[in-house]
């Protein structure tokens, strides 16, 4: 890993080598990957990637913290489609919007670029056992990819885990611990038994590469528009490890000279539960919350990676919104009905932001966005069922058919 | 369409031109569409394929009966994985395996290949509406598709779908209509609205050009194994039109060359219903059967595509196989836990059926198999629940872990 100088602490500036079971700082900071640029440039250019046929997250291997050999993970992660949503965009008065659907990865959300790099740094390891806590994607995707790649799982989800994500781990063949109580407890439980056995350690907080996975999706976005920045990128967010990642991809693009000026994040959390935009609106330290909304994946009260994500916010000149859980079912539906995504209720929650932001006049028809869907809708169907209501149930037989058409106003044509 | 020579019925021989609206022969036979495979083979070579960058389905455009200047489909449908199985080739005694994974298409089957086919055709025909009747995944393919291209869609599917394609399709802003009554009595009820209102027709058995779009998954799996023939490609099969579609595109491939023989196709049919099946194994015409399965995408106990079904498991000298819904299970299962695929239960019924034929010993370590996995886990999770138990259920504490492994004999290492 010639390309990769170390570790260094967000909190104290401590360096580490880059060994592949590294964690947290001894001052318990979070360690950030730091590269050599410059070697970066001499071994990668954009006519180079245009070529490329592996149509995956390790297209961009020169970037990630892998060794040379280290073999690609076998799901077919990454290059998730963007698309380009003009209606949509037209709907909301934006001036171009593009919607990056992260939930087309092999378990459905954007939390398999990180655990695809988990894996293949525990295989550098040589660990046979990987285990994380989580809201449920990374749990999901970590299980997937790991049982793809013949390791085995401790998995640690709150009760609360949509029974889609639990489906997953199970049949993926993780030995799942459902614990009974927040977030914040699954993580410690999780922690502790870490610690007593050993086991590759795939939080996303702790493990410093899983970022580096994570930050693909910002590889991908910018090559996908053929490096022409946009104005804001949107992202829900949770743990804050996805939006650090997201930011770190986008500096790496700039500081190996792909990119020549750095767009702005919109940082969206869940009314109920925001203790990151709280800090930046508010300018303060950030303080837990309650886990209060029904976009599972950041109902994240004490979150773990908040360091990293305040100063990707800070650093871009990022804005922060809150959403109702209302105003994300809402952009769950106006995301399927324009663009034919059908994102989950915590992966649509950027959307809710961007649309929001547009209402209030902070964003319109100068603006380019790019807004990523980070998981998919099929993971939790019960609330997308809530939101649209029910369909229309008749028996086989015209006459229903066209009595309840009538009586709902539909009028075929 | 140069490469078009029109649409001939399979029953009677008659010929058609291939105008965008076509349905079924007059005689009541199902129409293929005919091409002319020297001009073909004279405008696309292997070497021009793997130059491309579009890694859609519609890479594949000079085999597919689209017009030149029609554009292609906005969601991102095909190219999905092809994976090698190595595990569980070795725990099966299979020679050699492949999956394909067809649950990672925009609405999670490989539905979406017939219906971006239905919606690039409506455009043709300049229709604003369409409309199917379906088990599901066809339905939520289609409202999908159809929403990204800013057609209305209204849908007809039976009352036992489960909830997470409704989900989609209520997200997807189709006008969905449960019926209470069989797959054949849904179907009916489509037919009779379709006819009074005039929509385009998705109805794969009754529009021949959707096959065309399901036969990219064989163009893409030949592609992908750099145009080495399996001994067998394995799919599951409810109305015919999917196994239809494959045998087409490897006759396709066969024809202008890219391939220099064909597989043997493995017709895999739940116990419960399996009229094609039973057809080939008795060799008699088929008869209805009860719609007795778990399996819901392929309980078609009225096969709408019988004719061609049979006809490309005949020429392909193809074998059947029937499983029961606990092979179909535990097939589910294998997939998640050697593969980290996950695919819902009529997605897997092709794998249990390979399962089955390697346990019976009609396939064996000198075979090559590729196996089909039509759809994505994520849409009936209920059942992937019912096969895998419930996870350990616990307080944040260690002492309680640590007695829930012992219960269950899990020893951490």
């Amino acid at each position: 890993m010639r390309h990769v100088l170390g570790a260094r602490c967000v909190k104290c500036g401590k360096e580490y080598d880059a060994v592949p079971g590294l964690t947290n700082c001894s001052c318990g900071g979070i360690l950030d990957i730091v590269y050599d640029y410059d070697l970066i440039r001499s071994r990668l250019t954009k006519a180079q990637l245009a070529e490329r046929q592996d149509h995956t997250m390790w297209r961009y291997r020169e970037l990630l913290p892998v060794e040379e050999n280290t073999p690609p993970t076998p799901l077919r992660v990454g290059w998730s489609p963007l698309y380009q949503a003009p209606r949509l965009a037209s709907q909301l008065g934006l001036g171009k919007l593009y919607v990056k659907d992260d939930g087309q990865n092999p378990t459905a959300s954007l939390k398999d670029r990180a655990s695809a790099m988990a894996v293949a740094k525990a295989l550098e390891a040589g660990a046979q056992v990987i285990a994380c806590s989580s809201t449920g994607n990374a749990a999901s995707s970590l299980a997937g990819n790991a049982a793809a790649a013949g390791l085995k799982t401790y998995i640690f989800v709150p009760s609360r885990a949509p029974k889609g994500k639990v489906a997953q781990l199970l049949t993926f063949g993780a030995t799942v611990i459902s614990v009974q109580g927040s977030y914040e407890e699954t993580f410690e439980l999780s922690k502790q038994a870490i610690d007593r056995w050993g086991w590759y350690n795939r939080n996303a907080a702790i493990n410093p590469y899983l970022s580096e996975g994570k930050k693909t999706v910002a590889l991908e976005i910018m090559e996908q528009l053929d490096w022409q920045v946009p104005d804001y990128v949107a992202i829900s967010v949770g743990d804050g490890c996805t939006i650090a990642g997201l930011w770190k991809g986008l500096k790496d693009l700039y500081a190996i000279g792909f990119i020549d000026r750095l767009p702005r994040l919109i940082s969206v959390q869940a009314e109920g539960c925001c203790p990151i935009n709280r800090a930046i609106a508010e300018n303060e330290p950030w303080h837990p919350m309650e886990e209060n909304t029904l976009a599972d994946s950041i109902a994240v009260g004490v979150p773990r990676n908040a360091d990293k994500a305040l100063m990707a916010i800070r650093e871009s000149n990022g804005i922060v919104v809150n959403v109702s859980d209302q105003e994300i079912l809402d952009a769950q539906q106006l995301l399927g009905r324009t663009c034919g995504v059908f994102g989950e209720p915590a992966g649509v929650t950027g959307t809710a932001g961007v649309r929001k932001l547009c209402q209030q006049g902070v964003l319109g028809c100068d603006d380019t966005v790019v807004s990523v869907v980070t998981g998919n809708g099929l993971k939790d169907v019960a609330n997308a069922i809530r939101a649209c209501g029910e369909p229309i149930s008749i028996p086989s037989d015209m006459n229903q058919l066209l009595d309840a058409f009538a009586a709902r106003g539909i009028q075929p044509e």
